[in-house]
C-alpha cells in the first residue's frame, strides 16, 4: 500500500469544514490515499479517512516560531512529523504559512547543502505550463548564493512537476540589461551566468511573468511576494471589473451569458484554487502550502500536487541539484 | 504671457511624429503653451509651435550618464536647461528614462535637503484619484531616510496633483504587521511612525495597489518598478485575453459589441496614455517622464500634468515638505 498525503485538517480560514471536504474529495476522485491530522472530535465526518490525532491548533495569526515551539501536539507539527517518520509521503496545509515552514524545517530538516528553503509558487499563463516563481516569501533577505540555489531547486521542481527537460531560468529585475537592478541582482546575474548545469536566460521584468518567459523565475522572497500579490490582486480586480459590466442591464446580462463560457477557462487557469499551492523547496520532505482561504477544491489541487511531486521523486531531485553545484 | 511646457520632440519610440502631434494637440485642445525641443529640420511641421534648437539626440538604449555628459546639445539636456533658465515652466520627455533623470538632476539641480530624487507614478483605481507610488525606479538602493523623504514628497505631490488634503501614506510590504519585510522595510515603518507631518497608515501589500488603499505608497525603486511593471503586464494581459474572447464567433462578436462601451471606460482609466506620466520629485523644476511608447495622446496627458503641477506650485510644496521635516 502506498503512503498517504497528510492533510492538516485545522489549517486555513475555512478549516476544518472545507479542508476535510477537500481531503475526502481528493481520496474519492483522484484515488490518492489521504490521512487527516487534527483533533478527532473537531475533524467531523472523515468519510472513512484515517486521522492522525493532534490536540492543538496553531492559529492563522499566531507567531510562527512561538507556535511551533510551544504547540508540539499541533496539527501542523504532527503533519510534518508524519512525513519525517515515513507515515506520509507529503504534507499539505492551508494554515499559518510561517508556522508551516517552521514545522517542515524543524521536523523534516533541511536537505544537505541547502542554505535556506524557499517557497516555489506556480504562475499560470495561457500558452504553456506555469512559470515557477521562487522565492515567493520565505526569505525577505537573500544572498546571491541563496538565489543560485533557488535557481537549481526551481529547475529541479519544474522538471518534477511539469516534466520540463532542461528548464530555462531567469532572474527578476527592472530591465533586461545585466547592469540594471540592486547590487544583489547584479551579483546574482553574474553568478547565474557562471553556474554550471543551469540554463540561465537572463533578466526578466514584472510584465513578463504572465507570458511564460522562462520555466523558472528567481528572486528574493520580498520582491517575489510583492510581485505575486500584485499579480493576484490585479487578476481579482480585473475579473471583478469585467464581471461587473455584465450586470449593467438586460443586454449586458445576455452578452455576459454568451461570453462567460469563453471567459471561464481563463478564470479557471488563474484561479488560485486550481493552481495547486506552493511548495517549500529545500526541506527533506514534501510540504505543500495552500493559500489561507483554501476551499475544498484548493485542497484537492494541493493533494494532487503533493502526491505527484512526491511520487515523482522531488526530494531526491532537489538533493541532487544542490549537491552537484 | 505664461511660460510654456518644453517637450522633448526626439524622446520615445515614436518620436518625433507622435510627440510633435501630441504637443500640437495639447496646445490646440488644452490651450497650454508648448515649446518643442529638437533639431528644427527633424521636428517637421510644428503647427506654429516654437522650437528650442538642439542638434543631438540621446538614444533610448544609450548609457544615461554617458549620453548626458557627452551630448550637451541634446534635446533632453536643452529641455532641462529651458526649465532651469526660466524659459519653460516644466519639461516632458518620453525618451531614455535614465537620461531624463540625469538631465533634470544635473541641469535643474536637487532641491535643498533632498537626498535623492524619486519617480512618482500614478496607479489608477475605480473609486478615487490614483494612488501615487514612489519610488518607481530611480533608486534601486534606498535607505529609511530616503523613504521617509519619498513619503513627504509623495504627500506634497498628491496634494498638488489631486488636491488631496492630509494625504494618507502607506509602506509597501509583504504583510500588514510591522514585523514583516526586509530590515529596510521594518526600519522605515518605525521611522514613518515617528515622522511628524505625515499621516502614516501602515503597511500595504501588492494586492492593495488597485484599491486606493492609500493616497501615497512608498517603496524602494527596485520593488516599486517590479510592482508597477507587474501591474502593467497583468492589465495588458487580461484586457487582451478578454478582448480575445470577443472574436471567437458571431455570437461572441455581438456580445462584445454590447459590452465594449462598458469596458472601455475601465480600459481608459488604466491606459498608460491617459494616466499622464510619472513625475521626478526632488529636483528644482518640474520633469514629467512619459513612457517610451508614448502616443500623441500620452503626450497630451503628460503636458496637462506638467502644466497643472507646475502652476499648482509643486516645487515649492516639495521644498517645504522636505525642509519641515
Amino acid at each position: 500500500m502506498s503512503l498517504p498525503v497528510a492533510v492538516d485538517a485545522m489549517g486555513g480560514d475555512r478549516a476544518p469544514g472545507e479542508i476535510v471536504a477537500g481531503a475526502r474529495q481528493a481520496a474519492d476522485e483522484l484515488g490518492i490515499d489521504v490521512v487527516l491530522v487534527g483533533p478527532p472530535t473537531e475533524v467531523g465526518d472523515t468519510g472513512g479517512l484515517d486521522v492522525i490525532p493532534a490536540s492543538e491548533v496553531i492559529a492563522m495569526d499566531e507567531d510562527p516560531a512561538h507556535g511551533v515551539r510551544r504547540k508540539k501536539d499541533s496539527s501542523l507539527v504532527r503533519a510534518a512529523e508524519a512525513v519525517r517518520d515515513g507515515r506520509a509521503i507529503a504534507m499539505v496545509s492551508a494554515g499559518n504559512t510561517g508556522a508551516t515552514m517552521a514545522s517542515a524545517l524543524l521536523r523534516m530538516g533541511r536537505l544537505k547543502g541547502v542554505i535556506r528553503p524557499a517557497i516555489a509558487t506556480p504562475i499560470p499563463n495561457l500558452v504553456s505550463h506555469p512559470t515557477v516563481l521562487l522565492d515567493a516569501g520565505a526569505n525577505s533577505e537573500c544572498t546571491a548564493a541563496m538565489l543560485v540555489q533557488f535557481a537549481q531547486m526551481g529547475a529541479a521542481y519544474a522538471a518534477a512537476r511539469y516534466g520540463v527537460v532542461d528548464p530555462s531560468v531567469a532572474l527578476l529585475s527592472i530591465g533586461e540589461e545585466s547592469s540594471k537592478g540592486t547590487p544583489l541582482v547584479k551579483e546574482t546575474h553574474e553568478a547565474l551566468e557562471r553556474a554550471s548545469g543551469l540554463r540561465f536566460v537572463g533578466n526578466v521584468e514584472g510584465r513578463d511573468l504572465l507570458h511564460a518567459a522562462a520555466d523558472v523565475v528567481v528572486t528574493d522572497g520580498f520582491t517575489g511576494n510583492v510581485a505575486l500579490k500584485t499579480l493576484e490582486g490585479a487578476l481579482k480586480f480585473f475579473m471583478g471589473a469585467i464581471l461587473g459590466t455584465f450586470g449593467v442591464d438586460d443586454a449586458t446580462k445576455q452578452a455576459g451569458d454568451v461570453l462567460l463560457p469563453h471567459l471561464l477557462p481563463i478564470a479557471e487557469t488563474f484561479d488560485p484554487d486550481t493552481v495547486g499551492g506552493a511548495v517549500l523547496l529545500g526541506v527533506d520532505g514534501v510540504c505543500v502550502i495552500s493559500h489561507g482561504s483554501s476551499s475544498a477544491k484548493a485542497i484537492v489541487s494541493a493533494v494532487r500536487v503533493a502526491h505527484d511531486v512526491a511520487t515523482g521523486g522531488l526530494v531526491s531531485r532537489l538533493a541532487k541539484a544542490v549537491s552537484e553545484s
